[in-house]
């Protein structure tokens, strides 16, 4: 007992059967699993009463918080666990339960040809199976009930003959017409309902890239704009990338501004982070002058549109100093015993150009409005996907709120939480309502390292409210593999990204064009960091990767099995530098085997073990494996096949097994 | 978010910290926790908050349903996990949950001493610590108050010498005072609480001899009395009992009476089997009239005290055919459509002499009423022990409202519950509040069965709520390992029972005197089943176990690690008919490793691996075990010992392992 659920009146009389170990669920039901839009949800429970009786059970499900209840029954599996799945076919927040009952029919039935079967007199359990069919008459409608009610006639009139009686009990109309109206009054119905935040498919696969606008200029030294973002759009369509992350576009800050390379004192004409929002040109609804205007930002989002791309923006709640807040709400800001604001702070590091708002000040509920203002400011301008800066240095709570007061609003809303943190802290981010979250795929680099974690995030309930997206780099993450493996180095981590991730994304150009200078030896920030400074990329040089880039997420595109994480499944490779693994659409109808050498220096060769009963195959023959990036073709058997990769070709396999 | 935790208002604003997977709980708090007195329970929870500041966490307990809150604080053991443990020291229900605060003060300190040691100004630092201290004055009481009042002033006007401001924030009166005082206005609490039953010792550890007192007359077809019974107590008590559990003693019912081996029509001076209750005499609150009266029984029950020994009675809620309530009650039966009352079926078995109650009668109040003033009846006659026959055929609500008054009025109570069914119902009637359950013991009989259950028990969450008694033999079950084995079988089920289970029980005289004709081939039922005839037992044959079963419970009751469950650990033996597995006592003070033969017929050797840190001792050179069975002692070393043992002999060792 829970203390508090103690009280004699919370213990159903009545309550014979136990409903318990209900999956999916998460928290036992505190936060909602996650779907996208024409997945299924198994359900299962572990169910069972008292006695001997027959149980029936339903589960129940509605795509709204508060229609009606649709049912299916459940099947029992094993062990008294029980299961049945139903699919989700719209986006918004659906729910789930369980109901059971002890089916009296079922029970009197099962019981009755037993004894039938073993010659006893059952002229009184014939009365009885009368009795049932007359009270479901009163349950039937329509001709169902006449029927029934002829039905119970003919059973109360039968003569003693067991093998009649049998007969009769066992009659395909008599039992399906008892199964639709069971007596349903002590049914027990699970305790909890569960939600379901049910999204559109990008929720589930998506391809992003990440630019600043600022440096898409054709000019040396011109400012980029949103229309020369419009000239970039057909490359970055091309590469077949579908959602375009944008750091903030908003007005930059001009009190403690960082220069180059995140020193101090910048001269007049260096740009500042774009973390550092606000000045006088305005806060988080405004945009940066120098990038153009709303109207201008509009049409890149249009032009977007036509090619496949959908605008991400960058949500990040923080102020410069001189941010319009500041002045207009001291309220929403921490001051010190001496006056002067609190800024950001990591001690011993400061960060003098970044004011954390106050989610604890007098005016929460001003702050927190005015938050949500800023998100319906930017989706009523056509946004509907945000990449949400820092989210876990704000209570989980706004959170909550927050995705929850969207979600209700303009439930096709998608949120990427960028959390490197610990991670418990980064799971109840993503239960609170984030999307997708970011990962620590970019150093999750050893075979074991990648097996472990993937199999954590895609093999374990933690995949019901964690959708990863993979990044291999991000403005403020150069790993050291890149830093150190040159060119193969990228392309690992690349196919990695977009095989073992449906999400994944690229900071670009940076990425493409291979860039691994750290600021310095020992750190993951870029030389010459986008975030403070203007860059000029030389976007056609020979050796970018954009055509790899493209033909990646054309396999992408083309195969069902690399669109969703939950098939994943490593497969035996006897050599510690080659890791394989495959995924598989259902019923098999797609399925992709990638091998990767994580060696970026050596050829690596070794046997993998693939057995094709693990895809769902009942095969012992040989059978075609199809390499989607050379179109190399192989005729492979059950068992042990070999495999050599040279990271200078080309480092991995991307097979597409061909039955 | 569950759904009908959805609304605005339930998302506390305030919530930064996250109180999760805490454990123990059993089905998310739903059920209590079990413990005996003495026993600690260790509180784990994941705690967590956003952002960057300094958590502090209590367990919060008390020993009753609505006293005051004691608090112990946590500690922080890695990623996220924090714990704490208490101890129980009396007998009732307890509860506890969990608070935790991010602690301004504890923050800042943190803070303060990096930024005080890298060098940087602290000077409004200073203010803000001085603040902080200054509204712990508010929160203190008496002489702390006063003298966190000096030290506010102090830090306030502490020069700007960051070496004196580190030592002046380090003064350990400064940290203890302030840790004293927490501003714990924004503490999150953990929504639940879960309850803890706690027990006497004998809910834990205990030793049962189960008897049909009719059996106890010492001439032969004279029907026992309690007056027998008291005659036999030295020799029960010899043998080390400290539970005598009787069949029921109440009238036996004439109608549809079972004669001897469960045949129809008995002679009328057939007794009739115990479990078919009620008669003309009387029903669950009379005595059948053969044994004796009330006053025999309590003057048995003051014997049995002084021996040492408690009595345990039967709850067989059914009903003869003639038991009073069935003229008294009809509403609580279930009448057929001819008018008869239903009697017991398991079809195609047919039980005419009992009639089952029936929970979900109209009078279903009234019945459960009259039920709980039977166990109140027995309990004003001094009983404390009970055990329930077949509670899975009656609801689990009824027993967890009926378990729950006895606990609330008599929490010295204990019940067994004797179920035998499928693993969830059994471990769901545990939940409902049965102190201790039978197990499938009588049916594990290999080394893999035995391992793999008994892990399950003990070594996973089922023991927060699961307490096993373990029973070789019982009226109902004559496993085919003792029909077949032989005296040697009958050692090794004692061993097995004794040293894997802190409580066991054994159904004699047939078990000491190794009874093991089955009815019939493939039958677990005896032939001449005590259940419907008296038997006369020679009790004093030379091959009796009695010695040996007064040696076996002499060890247990000297060495505390066979008097709880929690500490057993498998150790491997390098051959599949010898088990090893070992119980320890806490701080290792007493370590018991038993090596068990479980083939009857052969000598059986093998290697056992025993690594002394696996007790927790520090120790490469060798140890001396000492067989409390034979009073040998070796000499064994770290890693491989040699065991040999000769079932004819003594199938095990009982090593006590001695540093």
């Amino acid at each position: 007992m829970a203390v508090t659920a103690q009280s004699e009146k919370s213990i159903s009389r009545l309550r014979r059967v136990v409903i318990e170990n209900v999956e999916p669920e998460v928290d036992g039901g505190r936060f909602p699993i996650k779907r996208t839009t024409g997945e299924s949800v198994v359900v299962r429970a572990d169910i069972y009463a008292d006695g001997h009786g027959v149980l029936r059970a339903m589960v129940r499900y509605s795509p709204s918080l508060t229609g009606a209840w649709r049912e299916i029954e459940m099947k029992l599996v094993e062990n008294d666990r029980w299961e049945a799945q139903f699919e989700v076919s719209s986006v918004g927040t659906w729910r789930y339960t369980i109901t059971a009952w002890l089916d009296s029919f079922r029970t009197w039935h099962r019981d009755f040809i037993k004894k039938a079967e073993a010659g006893q007199n059952v002229a009184v359990d014939i009365l009885t199976g009368a009795d049932l069919t007359r009270a479901a008459v009163e349950r039937a409608i329509g001709a169902d009930s006449q029927r029934l009610f002829e039905l119970a006639t003919e059973l109360a009139h039968l003569p003693g003959d067991n093998q009649r009686a049998i007969e009769r009990a066992n009659h395909p109309d008599f039992v399906s017409l008892m199964d639709r109206y069971p007596d349903r009054r002590a049914a027990t119905s699970y305790e909890k309902e569960s939600a379901i935040l049910v999204d559109r498919e990008r929720a589930r696969f998506s391809t992003w890239y990440e630019m600043f606008p600022r440096s898409c200029s054709t000019e040396l030294n011109r400012h980029g704009t949103f229309r020369d973002c419009i000239a970039r759009l057909p490359e970055i369509a091309a590469m077949g990338f579908d959602v375009l992350y944008f750091p903030p576009i908003h007005p930059i800050g001009r009190i403690e501004r960082k220069g180059k390379n995140n020193t101090p004192n910048p001269t007049p004409d260096e740009p500042g982070s774009p973390w550092a929002i606000g000045s006088k040109e305005g806060g988080h609804k405004a945009i940066q002058p120098q990038l153009g205007t709303l109207a201008d930002f509009k049409e890149l989002q249009q032009q977007a549109a036509t090619h496949g791309l959908e605008i991400a923006l960058d949500l990040a709640f923080q102020c410069a100093p001189d941010h319009p807040y500041v002045n207009e709400h001291p309220e929403w800001f921490l001051r010190r015993p001496d006056g002067s604001v609190q800024y950001a702070e990591n001690p011993p590091k400061q960060y003098q150009d970044i004011y954390p708002l106050n989610f604890e000040s007098e005016d929460a509920d001003g702050l927190r409005e005015e938050l949500r203002s800023v998100v319906y400011y930017w989706i009523k301008q056509g946004i509907r996907i945000f990449r949400v800066d820092n989210p876990h240095t704000k209570p989980f709570a706004f959170w909550e709120w927050l995705l929850g007061e969207v979600h209700r609003d303009y439930p096709e809303t998608l949120f990427l939480a960028e959390a490197f943190t610990r991670p418990k802290v980064m799971y109840q981010l993503a239960k609170s309502g984030f999307t997708q979250s970011y990962t620590y795929f970019a150093w999750k680099n050893t075979k074991r390292e990648l097996t472990e974690y993937f199999t954590e995030l895609d093999q374990t309930p933690v995949r019901e409210f964690f959708r990863p997206n993979l990044w291999p780099n991000t403005p403020d993450i150069l790993n050291e593999y890149l830093q150190n493996g040159g060119r193969p180095a990228f392309i690992v981590r690349l196919i990695l990204a977009a095989t073992l991730g449906a999400s994944y994304g690229i900071y670009g150009p940076a990425f493409e064009l291979c860039e691994n200078r750290p600021v310095r030896q020992g750190s993951e920030e870029y030389l010459d960091s986008e975030k403070y400074q203007i860059r000029s990329w030389q976007r056609d040089r020979p050796d970018s990767l954009k055509d790899l880039i493209a033909r990646m997420n054309a396999i992408r595109r083309e195969n069902l099995a690399l669109q969703s994480d939950w098939s994943l499944r490593f497969h035996p490779v006897e050599n510690e530098q080659l890791i394989a693994y495959s995924k598989t659409a259902k019923d098999a109808s797609n399925i992709i085997l990638t091998v990767v050498n994580l060696d970026p220096r050596y050829t690596q060769s070794g046997w993998t073990e693939i057995l094709p009963e693990q895809f769902g195959l009942d095969m012992q023959g040989p059978f075609e494996v199809h390499d989607l990036l050379t179109d190399a073709k192989y005729t492979w058997r059950r068992g042990r096949n070999y495999v050599e990769l040279n990271p200078w070709k080309m480092p991995a396999h991307i097979f597409r097994i061909r039955v």
